[in-house]
């Protein structure tokens, strides 16, 4: 039995072999989802779920403190109303779902189910926004977007997924872009802080703005495989959006005027991005800020007398200091028992037998990088506090060395497609002179895309590296999720 | 300025002139919706939002504290799957919306976005139970759904509605009976404990039965207008789920079995009941587990030296003391404030003025009773608090006096039909035999339908109180939103 259901644990497939069937195997041996028959959908269980509640109060809290307020629009918007925006309904409406029929009746019109809720903000902006006094809104909400993608996969492209979107308006557009600003900085901290995901921000090119945006921020991440993934998005509107929606307010000098907007949004691809961060062959690896149990203790030969006894009393302890713990005392062996607590990535894991408790000890393995510690049970709950913050540094400098033994400055086409030929997929730095055929004919020629203009720039070269005349930026390329 | 403010403030329906536009004035005065070009949808704003955040983190607490895990299914269900158990799908598919294309493409099959998550939840245990050992299943998720109704009113009936839905699958029926009641037990603590708002706890009549439930419990609580509102609902399936979507377990005996089911619902109505059993004339009252902010400190003569500081000291040592505070020092008069905060339904309103300060006092107001107290500076957390404790008990006194005064115990139809006439609109006691036609007639000839049958029963009489034939149960009767 034991020995059956460690085959069953060790089942996944090595990422060396196939990245994407190791993905698909974690997301689905550690029960963080689970497929429907609707198509492109996916249930998230309860282990998945409880990562992204942990992701939710985080933000929610840190959106909070800089003063936004949650509030929740419909699901639906009516045709009419999504037209209100050239460029945004042109980026948006090849991929909407629409509801034509409701019971019985065909409705009058078409509603769209919302692929993003600008259209709706604009709206009710509006109807409650007249003077300045009424200004800044800093909105957000928790919500499920709907696009309707050919080809999807668990958390990283789905049809429908979880996602918070902000929305605010100013009045004026230094507001509106230093919002902008600070909500892609509040993602970056988030990512680094609580994922231990380190991440480059930056600005979008033209190619790769939000349907109706001025500007796009974003930050990139890159995953165990060389492929960047945009962990969050910050929008700058300026004031298209009010003039196609007719939100104008009567300023401080009694002037009708246009007010300017952001928007800003997360969704569970961040839950995608952890396992391709931190996630090996036994399975994921949780960062103790949103693992759903941070401590498992397993009790070993645990049929010896006072073994269960002591567990307990060591499950208690630890629960009481404040600790998400969990213990597993069913019949399977340590063995399972230790495959099963990766497989899960649960931070830290207490081992207690009977030598242990003869010692009055018991040892502490770190997950990501399998450290064995013997620790004294009188100083555990400290012990253990003290490593899950060690454990989410390592974890950080690991993902963070990655990236940089992943990172290539290359100043030629050539030297792009020599960089990720020997040293494989990864993050290339290079110049670019703003040419948008440029921009094209790097991702043609050498496969990466450009994922974005980082704020921190390097002078790489004095020429773009595609036609080698003068250079504006420094851009970051990579294929991308 | 400031005397046409307060015009505005007061400009509500009287409750008593018009309950229905009453009730509207509040959701928009108090700034708790907007409506939308969407029909019968609406924006649940910051304010409004807030309460339903207040309410989801106390539920949620509850649940998890009993076991539950949270998850989360698609918004969509392909027609054959809503298909499957047959008297679900009667009661549902007549109100549901359908997506009938993504993108421009048309669907193979429709899909409707859920009215409800039985069938999603059945497909999921079909994949995920085998075992005894996979028993219970203890979900639930918090969501929208969506019932195309014909007539909509904010919060109490709309096409789109926030809600959370357990369901739970059992080894044994008694187990399922017992998590069914267990979650009624739950809701009705809920309510009465942090709403303030009493509660009849009850079974429905087979005809007012859950689509594909053996036995619908439901709370009833009593409206300032007379009326009944079904505030939560719990359901127990027996093993008809199980059979229709063929989810099966081996058990202790190792003999395959079908389990037993239950799901639990309360929804964005609650705030509807909490405005009909607490508001009044001047707007809402909250009750203060659920108010966004708790307590308003309103500056009188702020102009005055000292006062805004000292107003502002107020507010900070409130703040720390861990209570949910606001502080109005707007340019408005304090008369415009007081309005404003009973608007809002904020449970303590703490006044400072020069006099005040010069006795080192404030002046605490409730709002549901508008009892003034004059509180020493040093003691006005502890004060504030022990006031907090003291609203909810005087609210729920309130609001069970005036359900008392509403409830009638009649022994024929003609005492129904006099008493709702000489007292108004209420709940009526009286005995029924069973029979669905009796029922049917009660309503036709009193207007009042049954609500449901309390399980707490008292002998009113020994015959049906509409055929006179000997009666099993007594029944809870009313007008009902």
């Amino acid at each position: 039995m034991a020995k059956n259901n460690q085959k069953m644990v060790a089942e996944i497939t090595s990422m060396n072999e196939d990245f994407a069937k190791w993905y698909t195997d974690i997301v689905k041996k550690a029960e963080l989802i689970d497929y429907t028959s609707v198509k492109g959908c996916m249930v998230i269980r309860p282990y998945g779920y409880a990562i992204w509640e942990r992701i939710q109060r985080i933000l929610d809290d840190m959106f909070k403190e800089l003063g936004h307020e949650n509030v929740c629009m419909p699901m639906f918007i009516p045709e009419s109303l999504l037209n209100k925006e050239k460029d945004h309904v042109e980026g948006f409406a090849p991929e909407v779902a629409w509801v034509t029929h409701g019971g019985s009746e065909k409705l009058e019109e078409r509603l769209c189910i919302r692929p993003t809720s600008e259209t709706l903000f604009c709206e009710h902006y509006a109807n409650i926004i007249h003077s300045y006094r009424d200004l800044p809104k800093l909105y957000n909400q928790w919500v499920s977007v709907v696009r309707w993608e050919k080809t999807t996969r668990p958390f990283l492209r789905s049809r429908e997924f979880l996602w918070q979107e902000g929305h605010t308006i100013h009045e004026t557009a230094e507001e509106a872009v230093n919002e902008t600003e600070q909500m892609l900085n509040c993602y970056a901290e988030f990512c680094e802080k609580y994922l231990a995901m380190p991440v480059v921000k930056g600005m979008k090119t033209e190619s790769d703005k939000f349907a109706g945006a001025v500007s796009t921020y974003a930050i990139e991440a890159l995953m165990h495989d060389g492929k960047a993934l945009q962990a969050a998005t910050s929008h700058y509107f300026g004031d298209g959006f009010a003039k196609a929606f007719d939100i104008q307010y009567t300023n401080r000098e009694n002037k009708l005027c246009y007010p300017h907007q952001t928007s800003w949004g997360a969704t569970t691809r961040l839950i995608g991005a952890i396992i391709m961060t931190h996630g090996d062959d036994n399975g994921l690896v949780l960062p103790p800020a949103v693992a759903p149990i941070q401590v498992v203790v397993v009790p070993v030969a645990q049929h010896k007398e006072g073994v269960s006894d002591k567990a307990n009393e060591l499950y208690n302890k630890l629960k009481e200091s404040g600790l998400r713990v969990s213990i597993d005392d069913s019949d399977n062996s340590p063995g399972w028992k230790f495959s099963q607590a990766e497989m899960k990535g649960i931070p830290l894991r207490v081992e207690i037998g009977p030598k242990d408790i003869e010692n009055s000890s018991c040892v502490v393995v770190t997950r990501h990088n399998r450290e064995k510690t013997v620790v004294s049970l009188d100083e555990i709950c400290e012990v253990a506090k003290q490593k899950l913050i060690e454990v989410r540094d390592g974890m950080y400098e690991k993902a963070l060395k990655n990236r940089e033994n992943k990172t290539y400055s290359c100043k030629t086409l050539e030297e792009i497609t020599s960089a990720l030929e020997e040293k494989g997929d990864g993050f290339v730095k290079a110049m670019w002179c703003g040419d948008e055929e440029c921009e094209d004919k790097v991702k043609e020629v050498t496969g990466v895309g450009s994922r974005c203009i980082p704020f921190e720039q390097e002078q790489i070269s004095d020429v773009c590296v595609c036609c080698g005349k003068p250079a504006k930026k420094m851009v970051l390329w990579a294929k991308a999720y």
